[in-house]
């Protein structure tokens, strides 16, 4: 297969975008994405374009794309993903580019959840991420699913509440920085242990502001990638891995079969190794679930993902660091957006330009977990060679 | 790229499915599929699918496919683009095996319209396919919006009310003998012109009855095709094109952009002329588009469509049958199944199998266009060489 770049990364803040609709985010996210193509993009180079979105986009998903960018000519295809929808545009994207179909592509993700909750269509958009017919109207809004897992996992292995706070702790760190994020203010332990409960174990600290906002990512084929840059980030490996989506089919809460499966294809395809890995931007749509997913990507041995935290290992400046970004934690998390979000701050990161700079950063990780726990991506992303 | 084969196809019946959901259409189109791939598939085999839908899907779309099939380590992929969607997805999979990164992927498509309007949703979902804000609250409900079309084509063309009574008639024709068609009746000329009014110039017999349904296909890369048959029907051409969303923006009402961008792209690929297809399987969710879409696909001269009907060589045993299936017209729209489903019918006609078979078919064209006329999709298949 053709080897595939990204050569260009940009993104909104995400937001309470009171006045911004998706038609606004979208030319945003791309006008940043674009002025960070080295020697430019001319838009006309542009042979297809993957849009990830899984809430209401104002009206056909691909067409509302293409209109707002004023590129009707541009062939889209709407990706959903719950929340892995944006690491599984970039997959698809690269299947386009890899096969040589495609030579230069568009990977762009947006949600206005604001818009979706205004219209009465929160409940029907909770359930487009969970069983309608028999999970659903039990009543696991989404915290208190994550959270049976999160449960489970304190009572078997030694982490406790405690870990869970390191993590905001760390991510509020990170994100205090970050001009793109939405709580861009650091936290206290104690702050962190004693705010209100939303879901036990999860405190308000423990759990992601949802927030509206886009991000965009523009991938060429090796053959045309000089065109555009002479720093490219390549894209090692992609994976997407499924599980049952309702919670008695769950073998085993402490682990999410999705993101080991996700993992291993990515790091196959890559012929990478987690120990290779410099930087991760973790789904940490709950605290509890960044330090899960430690040992579901092979960052830590099974019930050891505390002691990451708890060393340092995951802070910048340690040997892994999670998260600079800030993570869904502080950046917010528009579903449709974030995967790609997540490769716009490990583009940055391996070439030297982030905010929490990661030194000599050469293979970086983007992960998200979703639909609750049914499907997560995995991308792969290398430095400038 | 490698070569990539379509080796199995089946679908349900596309009807009014009162007692079934998606999570009993989708096994039983896979069933079909399964069943008629030559020398068996073990589902192991499939490394990767992609799920086209535009309504609901009872929950998480990806994780339900994969639960409804008791798949759930399959990676799914859901994709949505209009009417367009099962066509795109097709295409989605063959940049997926064309990449080198699948080897065996199932195409699957569903919607349960039914289920979609009794939630009070239909409006909600009918907005997926316009602009939300500024094209749908004027009015232009389905069949309005394509009825501004037909009636300036009409207006400029030599084409006539009874030419789209022809397309009716045509259709009928064949669906009455497809098993899988919703309306399995003959009409008379007079029938078509004197039936009730839906959106002038279409009575009831221009429109399609939307319908529930599920279709699927097994695609293989050329280099494990033998595993599974010796008849495969070889995937030549994919193609999605675009157009702006708005009526207000169209400059000619007369043609369909969108159309002619996707069937330029997928020609190009195929290294084929229109001339070359010897049965289409066109997007006649009104007559009128059938009969408009004879000139954006390039098998007649710009306002000369209706000589094709008029002859009766869009008719089988005509020199391009067009719609031996019976049309959308006929077996019912379920739009994330019906681009799947019209391959199923070339399958089986370019392998010598159809109900209305067509004599020496070698090439085959299938085409959707939606949204309301933003996006178009277009696959040429060629039979067992």
């Amino acid at each position: 297969m053709r080897e595939v770049a990204v050569v260009g990364a940009g993104m909104t803040p995400f937001a309470e975008h009171f006045a911004l609709g998706v038609k606004d985010l979208l030319p945003l996210a791309f006008a940043e994405c674009a002025a960070s193509v080295d020697k430019g993009l001319r838009t006309a180079d542009l042979d297809a374009a993957w849009f990830g979105a899984t809430g209401g986009t104002d009206g056909f998903a691909a067409g509302i794309l293409s209109d707002a960018l004023g590129l009707p000519e541009l062939p889209v295809t709407k990706i959903e993903n719950s929340c892995a929808t944006g690491n599984d545009a970039v997959r698809n994207a690269v299947f386009g580019i890899a096969s040589g179909l495609v030579d230069v592509a568009l990977v762009i993700g947006a949600d206005k959840l604001r818009e979706t909750a205004q219209r009465d269509l929160l409940r029907e958009w909770e359930a487009t991420g969970a069983d309608r017919a028999w999970d659903y109207p039990l009543g696991p809004f989404t915290p208190a699913g994550f959270a049976l897992h999160v449960n489970r996992y304190l009572h078997e292995s030694p982490a406790t509440r405690e870990h869970l706070a390191m993590v905001a702790v760390k991510n509020h760190r990170h994100g205090a920085r970050n001009p793109k994020a939405r709580l861009r203010f650091q936290i206290t332990m104690e702050q962190a242990m004693t705010a209100p409960l939303v879901a036990d174990p999860f405190g308000v600290y423990d759990c992601v502001p949802q927030s509206d906002g886009a991000a965009a990512l523009v991938l060429a084929a090796a053959e045309v990638v000089d065109r555009y840059t002479d720093r490219p980030v390549w894209i090692r490996g992609v994976g997407l891995g499924l599980d049952s989506v309702m919670h008695q089919h769950k073998r085993d809460m402490t682990t999410f079969p999705a993101t080991v499966r996700a993992a291993r294809r990515a790091f196959a395809m890559a012929g990478l190794e987690p120990a290779d890995v410099d930087v991760a931007e973790v789904h940490d749509f709950f605290t509890g679930i960044e330090l899960m997913s430690y040992e579901d990507l092979g960052f830590a041995d099974r019930f050891e993902g505390y002691k990451l935290v708890e060393s340092g290992a995951t802070t910048v400046g340690g040997a892994l660091p999670v998260n600079p970004s800030g993570g869904l934690k502080c950046k917010g998390h528009p579903p449709g957006a974030t995967g790609i979000a997540q490769c716009v701050e490990l583009f940055e990161q391996l070439r030297g330009d982030a905010v929490n700079q990661v030194d000599g950063a050469r293979i970086g990780l983007a992960h998200n977990i979703g639909g609750p726990t049914a499907v997560a991506a995995v991308t792969l992303l290398e430095g400038p060679r």
